[in-house]
This record gives C-alpha cells, sequence and structure tokens, in this order.
C-alpha cells in the first residue's frame, strides 16, 4: 500500500538506510548503475512483495525465497556478499525495513492549526504547530505541546497536559487531568481517566466511591484502539516511558506500569496492581488486584495471574505459575484418562 | 417492541411470507375470515408474546406453548395442520419469523443526502441515495456506493471505498485506505485499519514497526459494536465475504478470514492468524500468532488456540485440542483429588 | 488531585460527616482550636497522602502507619480515643472518606442547557436543568430528565428515555428505544442498543434476524468505559437498580440481570443469560447463553460458567464449579507429574 504513490531510487534508500548498495551478483558495470537507479514504489514482506517492492531477510537463509520472489531489491544483513537481486546490506535489516516502511507511510492528513469546529476552552495554551481537528473539543486548562497532533472528534478535558508530538487518532476521550507525555501515540476509542470501578456497600446498596486520581502517560507510550484506562482513587494511574499497549486492553484504578513494557490485545489488568519495567503480557492475560509482577517477567498468552510474580519469571496458567512446570503438568494432564485406567488395573491387582 | 406502531393483517403477512394461512381449528367460515383480517402488531418469541404479536415454532412439540401464549397467531411448519390459534404454514418458520422482524424493524432514520455539518473532503465520490449523518468526516478520495449510509458522527479516513448499501452506525472509525464491500453493517464503535502492534526492540527502546498495510473487508460482513479489526503491516487484514463478527473482538494485523465465518464476542485473534471458511470461534477464544485454523473448525467458548486446527475438527480447552479428548480429560481432572487418595492407599499396601 | 484548589476547615470536614473532631492527643486548649481550623487541602490513602490532606483507617492497626503518613487528619473509627494527628472520628470511616472525596471530585463542567452545536430532534422533551453538550445529538421522541447531564459528542437514538439525574460522559452510543432510569452513570464510548448476535444459516449464507427489541437499565446504574449492552431480539436486555458494571463488559441479548450485582472488567456474558441479584461476576468472567445464576452468587476472576449456578454459590474454573473443590483439584492437577512418577513405581513392583 502506497497511498501516496512516493517513490525512491535504490541509491536514495541505500544513503538513508546507512547501507551498502550491491548490484545483481551476475551483473556487469552498467548494471550497477541501473540497480542505483531502480524506482521502488513500496515494500512489502517476501509473500506479498510486489514487482516494484523492496523486502527484507534477517539471515541467509531466507535469501532464495527473496531471489524467488517479485520484489525489486532486497534489504539483507552486510555479511551477504551477492544476489541475484538488488540488495542493500545493512547492520540491522528489521530495523532497516522499519525505516523503510516510515518513508511509505501516508504523512499526518491534518494541517497545523485549529479546525474552525473545533471548541477549545479558555486558558487553554497551545505549543507551534499544533494541528486541532474538526469537531474536537479542548477543556480549559488544557496544555498541548507542540507539533502535537489531535484527528477529528476527540473530547480532551480540562487541565490536561499533552507533550510535544503527540498523536491522538479520531475519536478518543481524556479526562480531566490526564497528562500524556511527549510523542505518544493514541489510537481511536481510547478512554482515558473514566473513573476506577470503586464501590462500598452500605448494607443496601453500592454507594459510589468519587475517584478523583488521575491519569500519567510517559513519553513514547502507545496505547492501542478502545483500549481504557482508568483514573486513581486518590493518587495516579501510571504508564511508564516507552510502554507499548495494544488494542482492547483494560488497565484499572491506581494501577502502576514500568517503562518498555508490552501488553498485548485484550490484557485486563485489576486495580492497584505494580507492573516493574520491560514485563511482557501477552495476549488475554488477566491480573487480579493488588498483585506485584517483576521487571522482565513473562506472562504466556492467556494466563492469568493471582499472585506476586519475580523479576525474570516466565509464567502460564490460570493461575500463572512457572512456565516449565507449566508445561510438564499440562502434558500429565492430557495422560489423565490413560491414569485412571491404570489405576483401576493397579487396583484390581 | 414496534417504534413506528406499523401494523400488517395476517393474510398480508402470510402473502408476505409465502405461507398458507388457517383459521382457528373450531372456526367456521366467518371466523376464517376474520383470521385473515386480524390486525398484527408485532412479533416476540412465545414467551414475551403480548395480545397483538404473532410468534413461532419451529417443531410441532411447541405448538402447546403457542397456544397457550398471549400471541395472536403463529407461524408453523407446513406439516403442522391445524391449531387453537390463527397460523400460517411456511416451509422455514425460523427465516420466516426474522422476515417478519424485519418488517417491524424501524426504517433507516437518516434521510438520503449529505448533512449541512458533514465534513467531506476532496475528490470524495458518493453513488446516489447515499445518506450521511451530521458531524461526519470523510476524507479525500473516499468512494461511497449507491445507497449506503453513514449516521452521526463516524470518520472516515482517506481513499477509502464504501460499498452499496453498507449501513455504519454512530461512532465508528475507518482508517485510510480500508476497503469495505457492499451490503455490510458496522456498529458503533467500530475500529477499522488502527495500526498493527508491531515493534523492534533495539536494544534501549521499542521501535515502532510503521503499519502501512490495509484492512479489507468482503460484502455481506457484519461487525459488532466496539470490535477493532488493524491494518496490515505492509499488505491486507482480510475478512471474507458473509463472515459475523460480534461485539469486542479484537482482529490483529495480517489476519485472514475465510467467508461465512461466526466469530463470537470477545474473541481476540493475535497477528498473521489464518482462518478458513464457515469457521466458528465461540465467545471469548483467544489464538496466538502464525497459527492456520482449517474450513468448518469450531472452537468451543473460552478455548485457547495454541496450535494449528485441522479443518471440521472441533476444540476446547487452554491449549485447544479436540472437544472430546477435553471432556475425558475434564472429567478426570475433577476425580484428581479421590485419586490422589487411592494412590495414597496402594502406596501402604 | 484537586483540580478547583477547593478547601475545607476540619471542623467543617467533621460537621459534614457527622463526625467528632479530636485535637491531637498531646495538645493543649489552644490547640483544639487549631485543629478546628485546620485547612484540608485533598484527600488521599494513607501511602500517597500529603501535606494538606485528610486520609482514613477502617481498625486500629492501621493507626501507627496513618500516624507516620503526610496526611494533615485522620478519619478513624469511633472506637478510637486519641491520635498524634487530629481525627475526625465516625461510625463508618470508609463511607465518610468516600463522602469526603465528593467534596473535592471536580463539579459538573457542562452548562445546563441545550449546545447550540447540539441536534435535537422534534418531539423531544427536555427536563429542567438538563445540560447537553456540543456535537450531542438526540433524536426524535426521546425523553430526558431533570437534571441530567449529556457531555459532548454522544449520540442518543429516537424514542429514548433518560431519567433524572443520569450522567452522560462523552462519546456514548445510545440506539433507539432504550430506556435508562435516573441517577445512572454511562462512562466514554459505552454502547447501549447494539443489535443482538442473530442469525439463521439458510444453507448459503448467515441471514441476520432483526433485532427489534430494546435495552432497559433502572435507575442507578454505573457502565464502565467501552462497554457493550446489545438490544434484545424482540423483548428486553434488562440490567436491575443499582448494579455497577466496570469497562470492557460485553452483555448479549436477551440478558437479564437483577439488582445490586457487580460486574468486574472484561466480562462477557452470552444470550439469555438469567442473573439473580447481588451477583458478583469477576474479571474476565465469560458466561455461555441461556445459563442462569441464583441471587448473591459469586464467580471468581477468570471462571467461565458453562452450567446453572445456585444462589449463594461461590465458583471459579473452567468450567466453573464450587471454588472450595476447584481449591482441591487445581492443588492436586499442580502434583500431576509428581503422581506419574509415584504410578511408575507402583507398577513396576
Amino acid at each position: 500500500m502506497n497511498p501516496d504513490e512516493k517513490t525512491y531510487t535504490l541509491s536514495r534508500l541505500a544513503e538513508r538506510l546507512d547501507g551498502q548498495l550491491a548490484a545483481p551478483s551476475a551483473a556487469k558495470a552498467d548494471k550497477a548503475k541501473q540497480a542505483a537507479e531502480l524506482t521502488i514504489r513500496g515494500a512489502a514482506g517476501i509473500e506479498h512483495a510486489g514487482a516494484g517492492d523492496i523486502t527484507f531477510i534477517d539471515d541467509l537463509s531466507k535469501l532464495p525465497a527473496a531471489e524467488k520472489s517479485q520484489a525489486a531489491a532486497v534489504i539483507v544483513p552486510a555479511e551477504i556478499e551477492k544476489s541475484t537481486k538488488p540488495i542493500i546490506k545493512v547492520k540491522n535489516p528489521r530495523l532497516a525495513f522499519a525505516e523503510v516502511l516510515g518513508l511509505f507511510a501516508p504523512p499526518i492528513s491534518l494541517p497545523a492549526g485549529v479546525h474552525p469546529t473545533a471548541i477549545v476552552g479558555d486558558e487553554v495554551s497551545l505549543g507551534e504547530n499544533v494541528a486541532i481537528g474538526p469537531y474536537v473539543i479542548i477543556g480549559k486548562g488544557t496544555k498541548i505541546g507542540e507539533g502535537a497532533v489531535i484527528y477529528p472528534q476527540t473530547h480532551v478535558g480540562e487541565n490536561v497536559t499533552i507533550g510535544a508530538g503527540t498523536l491522538i487518532h479520531p475519536r478518543v476521550t481524556i479526562g480531566w487531568g490526564t497528562e500524556i507525555g511527549a510523542h505518544c501515540i493514541l489510537h481511536s476509542g481510547v478512554v482515558l481517566g473514566a473513573d476506577g470501578f470503586g464501590f462500598n456497600w452500605d448494607g443496601k446498596r453500592h454507594r459510589k466511591i468519587p475517584q478523583i486520581g488521575r491519569v500519567v502517560i510517559e513519553d513514547d507510550v502507545e496505547i492501542g484502539a478502545n483500549t481504557t484506562i482508568d483514573r486513581a482513587t486518590t493518587h495516579i494511574t501510571h504508564i511508564g516511558r516507552g510502554t507499548k499497549i495494544d488494542d482492547q486492553v483494560h488497565i484499572a484504578h491506581n494501577v502502576t506500569m514500568g517503562e518498555n513494557c508490552i501488553i498485548a490485545g485484550k490484557v485486563g489488568i485489576s486495580g492497584s496492581v505494580h507492573i516493574g519495567k520491560r514485563v511482557t503480557l501477552a495476549g488475554q492475560v488477566g491480573v487480579v488486584d493488588h498483585v506485584t509482577i517483576g521487571d522482565d517477567a513473562i506472562v504466556m498468552a492467556r494466563a492469568a495471574v493471582f499472585n506476586d510474580l519475580p523479576a525474570g519469571s516466565v509464567s502460564s496458567g490460570t493461575p500463572a505459575y512457572p512456565h516449565r512446570e507449566y508445561l510438564r503438568v499440562e502434558a500429565a494432564v492430557r495422560k489423565l484418562p490413560e491414569l485412571l485406567r491404570q489405576i483401576r488395573e493397579l487396583k484390581q491387582r
């Protein structure tokens, strides 16, 4: 996909990637020049690369597949000498390919400035080149940093802070008092700062505990579509710098999460959970309230965390326990019907 | 519920359903005419049918319940001869009843044309009788087919295609480049084309892999409220014709799904999963990345798919395995405490 | 957090809470007056209480922690005699503290009246002091009770009823015919009244069963962000008075739920489930269709309900069964690898 029909010559891409261009192995000198001037029209994985596309491989074993593909050129690890296709040799093909994808990505489609239909409250401070789309509402006292982009139909509450360069897709809700760092990305349907789920039973009915805390999101955080992060009861629900959160994740009140975590789709994190740095929670993981998960812990898909997990641990299952033990237990569980038969035999003897 | 207070005579309904009307069994000739002219004011299941309602049964065993109900008339299978209530005999009462429900459903409440508050970009092409509601935004280059209806407050990105007769409920986000077929229904809060969840760890931080692929939805697909379908990294996240997706489903980047699948509420499908035709995923099912599920496979509620599943299979559990085996294993698991006791005994002997 | 910088003297808080103020234990008479005039600037839990904050404890064992905290004053149970900090003695400190939180919560930020950009249909009835925000759409025939607040960008369909004092946060969708009681709270992204997920397979394709029922929400219900409650097929999806529903819950068509239930985050409830009064479903619980759960039942986190559950039961697991049995079975499951070894030994003997 290349909505803007941008093109790059292969030599310009090589320059951009700080890579070394090499013409097809069998080529003569004039072919080398042809390779440098080759027009690249898009980028795709090997499987889907078309005639004008550049693709990439991250080890030698995939070179034959790349050469058989329709791709016009291949980004390869520096140790690869030659290919039947034009190649760009780089240190880290995966990072280089991501950079190329960025070149073909469509630009921000919202011009700087405030759309006439946006409603901006009193005492709002807007940095330079801020773009605010149609039907956006910005509450009073809110501060928006330089170059931030707020696509249409988003609601920003009062006294919110949004850092420089942060990108907010259409139809997001940001509750009062929320603090969002620089260079964050919020996808459509995100709700930050809805009330935490807190009630006291008075013997007759559940009485609401007003939630007057806030949500704080540090720099460089990405939050997926329809994810919800609730405000704290009295303090802060906190997401650390560089953490990446997928779609339809729910993070309850008073949760704290360290930097550079990876939280996959549909994870649910209950109230007052503390999560360290570089933690990975795979898809559909659940965490009960008041649990602590240590730095670098990994929780495998669908596990449910009912107890604290130590730093560096790898856990599976419901309740979650060490993954290696889980594998042994699961294998044994599958043998249970056979086991019952054996025990019946033993008893008869 | 019949918000428009529409009414139909029983004979008109019979005609519409290509069914045969029969007066109550004990009735004389003049009663037959009365039955034909009976006014039907709504439709409901047996349990809730009120005085003016028509209901249905799909086999003879339910006839007594229908006759005891408040319903004014009953849609019945053709083999039923007579009843104490007026009946309409049809081939397939379930399909016939659905047709009657359609007659009582409220019509589209949005007039054709573009509401003055909608913001429509350059080079947008609108088919005949397209209805675009208040506060809708349509990005440049988008094409909308004949008779499509876009309810208020939806955001349609650039270069999107929306097929004829497609119905989009309020507050939906459709990302740039998305392709939606004809006669689709998208419910509120749907997000199509948010970025896939892809990052490269560079040793210090997670660097975003720009997602430049698209979402393609074929004809006759229904997508439930607050469901998210992410764009592919470089190619297409694809949903086949006639597939029905419930609320709060998450479908990650690069997923392909065949035609006529049923995906129930809260299912989560990870990246690069391939799903065949007529697959059923029941509620809260999860599928890890890069797995293939064959045609006609059924995955039972809450199962987690960690490995490929063959065509025609029925699976349960976490990880998912054949349902029959799952039932045996689960029964055995429940006997485990008793088993431990028996083994202790055996050892003592 | 105290966005409005409200302050209260300690004596005013004591009065408000119907509590008894006591100066620090070592204080002389003039100190007692100082305590009464102490300015309270916010409220927080012990862990986070700052210099101007009031905090609370609910039993004597926490008094030392409260005294060590930064808090300016402490709400305590009436049986506590004295403290090194100023205290307010009350019957129920937890309820009293919630009341204090309410005093510091920001007020409704929307003035009464209809914002000029709101689009209000014909025959809409608005009670006194209703506040309708920018870019809200209200369908024809809708009735909104006294003092209800509808924050921006919400879509209210036709013939909806919204009770007095109900608060609707930004970006909510309320489908036609929905009935919402008084003093409810709906958070952002909620969708009430999307179509239930119902199809008939006709041998070639899934044909939609039109959903013409409604959603009825009784008084004093709270519904969390991005939660979806689908309309019934022909009758009513019903939520009882005082029930509290967390974020990202899905409630399918034809469900009925009694009063004062607690439904935690990410719960999924399938079609035609009947849930009694005061039922608790913990996080990520799933319930398959057509199941009945009795009054006062508790379903623990992540359990999947595949069968009816009796009143007063406590259940865990997938499928859910009595929690006590679950604990025994789970303990036994973890011993399975060891068990296999023992059986091998027994057989060799």
